[in-house]
């Protein structure tokens, strides 16, 4: 096991999609270089002294602001973990399309910024506001169909309660100036919410009247719900609980008789993960891990289990579940109204015992 | 040319797609077994003693109604177009997914049955009702993915104030009960709108507090406006202005030196066709034809133009051009942003004059 940061696996050349090879999970904080990458286009270059996020919609002052400017309002650090919401696709059977990442497109960081309720605030909100949409600078023609006729930029809406409680306007991540990959110079943090609404490249933030009906909230990025038994598209948003394994890694192998720390991470979209429980034979029986990060907000917490490995070579299926403060539990199966997103279920992790 | 009913073009065997022959356009009224079908999966078949039509969802009284208590009420004759909104797919280059309907994916016809309104008044809406959901009893797995996991049924919803205005509970046709294909024993009719939003075989009528996402208007049949300049996917709804040569066809030879009375018919989704005009030399010069038909609400209007053939042999490109009283007019080109439906720009109908 290395714990050097950065070697990323390559998911993806251009647009840039590396992911952390989550084996080598060794910090709380997710260090900048080891932190997966997930862009849609082509990552755009942004002069920090041009740089300007405009302020408009439904809104009664309409502005854009510099990034100086923005620096030099009341400032926040927050933790947040991001998760792709395509994290893990790769055990889906049968195989679904899109970058068949392993357990490594999530990450841990500090982020930096200024409140988007500070900025709406000054831009007056109009009396039937409802959403914020938060719009990229990064722009391409969406690969699935249906997609509109000509490049779009990369936009996701956030409801206005969420865009008034906890939505980060960050310049920095773990401390530095965020690298051009994750946004340089600003993006978006929603806590709790899958990576793909933490919009990078942050240059306009536009208020509505109405419900949001972008591309990668209605084609991409969504999910099918029902009411009144008749499936409902609606966007993807809050993380579902999950945790995953680091180490071991899938068909290690393991010294009989022994005991290996099992060794992981997990996390959640809203409450705080209280548990999470190991099983080695397949589900029969379950025994708690021991958790080595405190609650924060938003933040994983990383966890590990001493394994009495049985005195006899063989195959071993491991799989770990996690629980949280509002009563969810990892599923047993993945459920198929996701299609190739919120892969959340317990992962098997085969190990051969010798 | 023949006038004989029935003798439909074959789209899809099954679920049956089949096309009305424009050429063989002769009467006001579209007979029942000249009436283009469109269907998205198998043809359920429905027992007329056992229909029930079931009213739920935001309302105070929710309630079921059987077929003979449906025809019981008061009820209201309409005529009305329907058009399928890929209704002249074929027209497009390079060509598009779907059905490949050339120019009969139309027709108008006369509906009776009980205003929806009725209904909704009877169910008692609730405060927030805002849209309305019809739901067929033809059920089946969509083609195109987003797709939901398991077999779903036709549904599209109407806004609250369209559902309340003119919307038809119809169990008639041409004075005739509906046939299989056509939704026996009741489907809706949304005047003015594209087929898609008339389900057939209406079993549900569901009242919503918020806006509809079925696949039939964010997957499918949607198409891609924009808000402050960012791509939206909304819903197709009213059908835009248009008018259809019926004869001649293409590459049919024409006599020179003659006159030819070209002959077609022209409708629209809001306002009323007041003008059609025709060009023959390429939209070099347009010419006005005389209506056939007076004005009637939701109703085609049939138009012809005496032409003068040039006394010269050649190939010649005919156009015709509709307009209506709220400043609708065709346009020239077809617009990208539907994809695959609204095919509605000045369709060009190439002759050969000897």
């Amino acid at each position: 096991m290395s714990t050097s940061a950065g070697g990323l696996i390559i998911r993806q050349e251009e647009p840039r999609n590396l992911e952390f090879p989550f084996d080598r999970l060794d910090s709380y904080l997710t260090p900048v270089e080891s932190f997966y990458i997930r862009s849609h286009f082509h990552a755009p270059t942004i002069q920090p002294d041009s740089y300007r996020l405009t302020m408009d919609g439904a809104v009664k002052n309409p502005f854009a602001i510099t990034l100086k400017e923005l620096k030099s309002l009341p400032g926040k650090t927050i933790v947040a973990t991001l998760e792709c919401a395509g994290n893990s696709r790769v055990f889906l059977v049968p195989q679904r399309p899109g970058a068949q990442w392993e357990l490594g497109a999530v990450g841990n960081a500090e982020w930096t910024g200024v409140p988007l309720a500070t900025l709406l605030d000054r831009a007056g909100l109009n009396r039937n506001a409802r959403e914020v949409v938060l719009e990229g600078a990064d722009r391409g023609l969406p690969a699935e169909l249906p997609r509109p006729p000509e490049a779009i930029s990369y936009s996701r809406s956030v409801p206005l309660d969420k865009a008034l409680d906890d939505v980060l306007v960050a310049y920095a991540m773990n401390g530095s100036d965020l690298p051009q990959d994750h946004g340089f110079p600003v993006r978006a943090i929603v806590p709790g919410h899958y990576g793909m609404a933490s919009v990078k490249w942050l240059t306009h933030v536009r208020v509505l009247e109405e419900q949001f009906q972008g591309y990668w909230q209605t084609i991409d990025y969504g999910f099918w719900d029902e009411v009144g038994g008749i499936p409902v598209r609606r966007p993807l948003s809050e993380m579902r609980i999950k945790s995953e394994i680091a180490r071991p890694s899938t068909f290690e192998v393991l010294p009989k008789g022994r005991t290996y720390t099992i060794y992981g991470a997990a996390w959640c979209g809203t409450g705080d993960v209280v548990s999470v429980e190991l099983t080695t034979d397949g589900g029969r029986s379950w025994a708690n891990a021991k958790f080595l990060d405190p609650i924060r907000p938003h933040g994983w917490r990383r966890w590990n289990y001493d394994w009495e490995i049985p005195d006899r070579p063989g195959r071993f299926t491991l799989k770990s579940r996690a629980k949280n403060t509002v009563g969810e539990s990892q599923p047993d199966e993945f459920n198929e109204r996701y299609f190739s997103y919120v892969v959340n279920h317990t992962l098997p992790i085969e190990v051969v015992v010798q």
